[in-house]
C-alpha cells in the first residue's frame, strides 16, 4: 500500500500520475492509486463496474461530502483516466526542463488527462481539509475516454447528486472554457459487387473498388458550412489485384453544432450513396448486360456523441468568469469542433464545460505540459470552486456568437 | 530413405507427392522426395540455389541424357513443386471416390501441379528403360509458381539444352494446349495528401482518399477490348474517421495479347493519374485556397509477366496434335488470359505449350482430380514424346485465331 500519511503536493500526484501507464481499457493500476489516495482522505470510493465491456476498470465516483443535502448544491469534476496508446513497453519516460516535462518526442506524455485527474485529487485535498470553503463536489474519473468516450457514455447519472460539472480536460489554454461542441455521427457504406478473375472471366465481375470511388468521389468532405465539417477517413477494398474485388468499404464522419445542418448534410451523403445504388447499375467495360443485382451500397449511420450548447447565463460559467478575473486573466468562451466526455454529461442532463488545461502536443509524442499551468489551473479551479460566490455579470468579449 | 527398388506406379508417385504439404516456399520436403526418386532411376537431379531469396529450395533440373549430343533435340518438361496455401497443417486429407480424389472439401488438393510434378517423374521411368523409344528430356521442376513464377523468373536456361517445353501446369481439358498468353503488368498508384484533424483544423487538409476516388471512378477497368482486361484490385488509404487521410494507394494490373494495346492503355491510366495530379489540384470545400502542393499522385509499373503467342508451326505442337489424334481426342489449341512458368519459359528463349492436365477446382477447397484423367495425360504425354515423330499437318479447327 502506498503511504499517503504525508500529504502530497500537487506536483508530486501529478508526477505520480504520469508515471503509472493507463492506456485505453488497462486503467487498473492508476485506479488503485487514486483509490488509495481519496480513502486516504476519507472519501468513499466507488467504482462504476456494471458494464464489463468496458475493461479491467470502471469508471470511479468520489463523494466530498456526507451529509444530505449537502451545505451548497454540488458540483461534478470530470477527468478521464484512460490515455492514447503509449508505443513503449512499462513506464513513460518523464523529462523536466526547469518547470517542462515531456518524454523527449518517445511517447504521449499522458497529461491529457492526468492533469485532469491531479486537479480533481487536489480539489478532494482542498475541500477535505476545508470543506465549508469550497462547494461540495464529487468526482467522477472515467475510462476509455480515448476510444469514444465510452466511460462516459455507459455513467449512469443517478450515481452523482451534481446536475452541472467541470470538465478537466481542455487543451485549450488556462482561461478559456468550452461550452460548445457539435454532435458527431460516424459513416460506414459497404458496397458489394461481383467477383471474379480479373482476367480469365473478367466480365462476369462487378468491381466494388470501382463502385466506391464513384460514391467517394462525390461524398461532401472537409468544412462544409460555418457549422459542419465532414470527412472520408477510411477505405479499404479488395484482397488481391487479380480478383474483381466484390467488397469495399468506406467509413467517415460528419459533425455540426447546428441539426438542421446535420440532418441536411447527413441526407446529400445518404443520396450520394443511394442514387450510386438505385438505377445506376453501371455497365462494366465489355459485359454483355448491365448486372441487374450489383453493384449493391448501403450506408449506416452511428451517433458518436450528441452536442451541446451552453447557456451562457450558468451560473458556474459566471463562476468561471469571476475566477478568471480574480487571477488576471481574460475569461474566453470557445466552441470546438472536437467532442470528449463533455458531450454525453451534457446528454446526460449535467450541464458542463470544459475547462482548459492548457495542453500542448497531445495524442503526440510531442505531447510537454508545465508544471506552472498545471498550478494556474489549480489556482483558478479553486476560485470557481469557491463556496457561496454568486453569479457575476455577464461578459460580453466573448469570441462564441 | 524411401526406398524405390520395386519402381511405384505413376498413381503411386502421384498419391505421395499428394500426401506431401508443399505450400510456396516450403517445398523442401517434397524435393528431396523428387530427388531421391530420381536418382533412384539414375538421373543426378541439381538444385538451382543460387537465389537464396526463394526459400529453402530452389528450382529443381534433371537431365534424362548422358551423351553429348543427344541422339535427338531434348524437350524441357516443367511442373511446380509448390501449392496455394494449406490451410491445415500436417497433411491433406485425401478421400477416393472411386478414381476420383478430394479433400472433402477442406482444404486445395494440390493436384495443381503434382499432377504436372508425378507425369514429369513418370516420363523419367518410361525414358530410364527405354531411353532410345523417347525423345531425350529435362525436367525443371520450379518452386513458388503460386506466388508469381518466382522460380520460373529465375531460371538460368544455361542450366539446359531443350530449346523447346512442355508445362505440365494446364487445368484445361486433356486435348488441349495453351499456346497463348497475355503480357501483364501490376500498377499501384499512391495519392499523397495533407494531413489535419476531421474538425478542427478540417480546412488545412487535403483529402488523399477523396482525390484516390477521383482516379479510380475514371480507371479503366474490367474487358477492354477483345485482346485486354484491366483491374482495380486493392484499395487502401486512412487510419482513423476524424483525421484527414494523407495517403491512399490503389493497385490493379493490365494484361493483353497485343503490345500494342497494353501500350495504348497503359497510357490510358497513366493519364488518367498524371491529369489528376497536374493542374487539377482540387479546392477542398472551406479552403480559403486550393493547396498548391497536394494532392499528389504517382502511378508506379511492374511487368508480372511476358505474354507469349507460339507460331502454330512448332513441331512440338504437331506432335501434341498427332499424340492426340492417336489417342481419339480432338486437339484444341486454346488462348488463355492467365500465365504461369510457361511465360518465363517462352520469354527465356525456350518456346513452350502447356499442356491441359483436366485440373478441376484449382486453388479452391473443391479442387478435385481423377487418377484416369492422370492416366490418359500420360498416355498423351509418352505419345508426344515417342521419339522421332515427324511433324504432322497443321490443322484447321483450332479455336485459336
Amino acid at each position: 500500500m502506498t503511504s499517503f500519511k504525508h500529504r502530497r503536493s500537487l506536483e508530486e500526484v501529478f508526477l505520480t500520475l504520469l508515471s503509472i501507464p493507463s492506456p485505453s481499457g488497462k486503467e487498473n493500476q492508476i485506479a488503485e492509486y487514486i483509490r488509495q489516495y481519496a480513502e486516504s482522505l476519507g472519501f468513499e470510493v466507488r467504482e462504476e463496474v456494471e458494464d464489463p465491456s468496458l475493461g479491467e476498470t470502471g469508471n470511479l465516483v468520489i463523494h466530498s461530502f456526507t451529509s444530505f443535502p449537502p451545505h451548497e448544491e454540488p458540483v461534478v469534476l470530470v477527468a478521464h483516466m484512460d490515455t492514447v496508446p503509449i508505443p513503449l513497453e512499462g513506464k513513460v519516460p518523464l523529462i523536466m526542463e526547469e518547470d517542462l516535462i515531456h518524454t523527449g518526442g518517445v511517447s504521449p506524455l499522458g497529461a491529457d488527462d492526468k492533469a485532469g485527474v491531479a486537479l480533481a485529487l487536489h480539489v478532494l485535498e482542498k475541500v477535505s481539509k476545508e470543506p465549508e470553503t469550497y462547494t461540495p463536489v464529487e468526482v467522477v474519473l472515467t475510462v476509455r475516454e480515448e476510444q469514444g468516450c465510452l466511460g462516459a457514455r455507459h455513467f449512469s447519472p443517478s450515481r452523482i447528486r451534481a446536475r452541472k460539472g467541470i470538465c478537466l480536460d481542455g487543451e485549450t489554454p488556462i482561461g478559456t472554457a468550452i461550452v460548445q461542441s457539435p454532435t458527431k455521427w460516424k459513416y460506414t457504406i459497404q458496397v458489394q459487387g461481383k467477383s471474379a478473375h480479373a482476367a480469365l472471366n473478367a466480365e462476369e465481375g462487378v468491381n466494388a473498388i470501382l463502385h466506391a470511388c464513384r460514391i467517394g468521389a462525390a461524398l461532401p468532405t472537409g468544412l462544409l458550412d460555418p457549422s459542419t465539417t465532414a470527412n472520408i477517413g477510411i477505405v479499404e477494398g479488395g484482397t488481391s489485384i487479380n480478383v474483381v474485388p466484390d467488397r469495399c468499404t468506406i467509413k467517415g464522419e460528419l459533425r455540426s453544432f447546428e441539426e438542421a445542418r446535420l440532418l441536411f448534410w447527413r441526407e446529400e451523403i445518404t443520396k450520394q450513396v443511394e442514387e450510386a445504388t438505385n438505377g445506376n447499375k453501371y455497365r462494366t467495360p465489355g459485359s454483355v448486360s448491365p448486372d441487374k443485382l450489383f453493384p449493391q451500397s448501403s450506408i449506416s449511420w452511428e451517433l458518436a456523441y450528441p452536442g451541446y450548447t451552453l447557456n451562457k447565463e450558468e451560473p458556474l460559467l459566471n463562476r468561471f468568469q469571476l475566477g478568471c478575473q480574480t487571477l488576471g486573466l481574460t475569461p474566453q468562451f470557445l466552441s470546438s469542433r472536437g467532442g470528449g466526455d463533455a458531450n454525453y454529461f451534457n446528454a446526460k442532463g449535467i450541464p458542463s464545460f470544459v475547462l482548459g488545461l492548457g495542453m500542448e502536443g497531445i495524442h503526440t509524442s510531442s505531447e510537454r505540459y508545465r508544471l506552472s499551468t498545471l498550478h494556474e489551473a489549480a489556482r483558478l479551479l479553486e476560485q470557481i470552486l469557491c463556496s457561496g460566490t454568486g453569479p457575476i455579470t455577464f461578459l460580453n468579449d466573448s469570441p462564441i456568437g
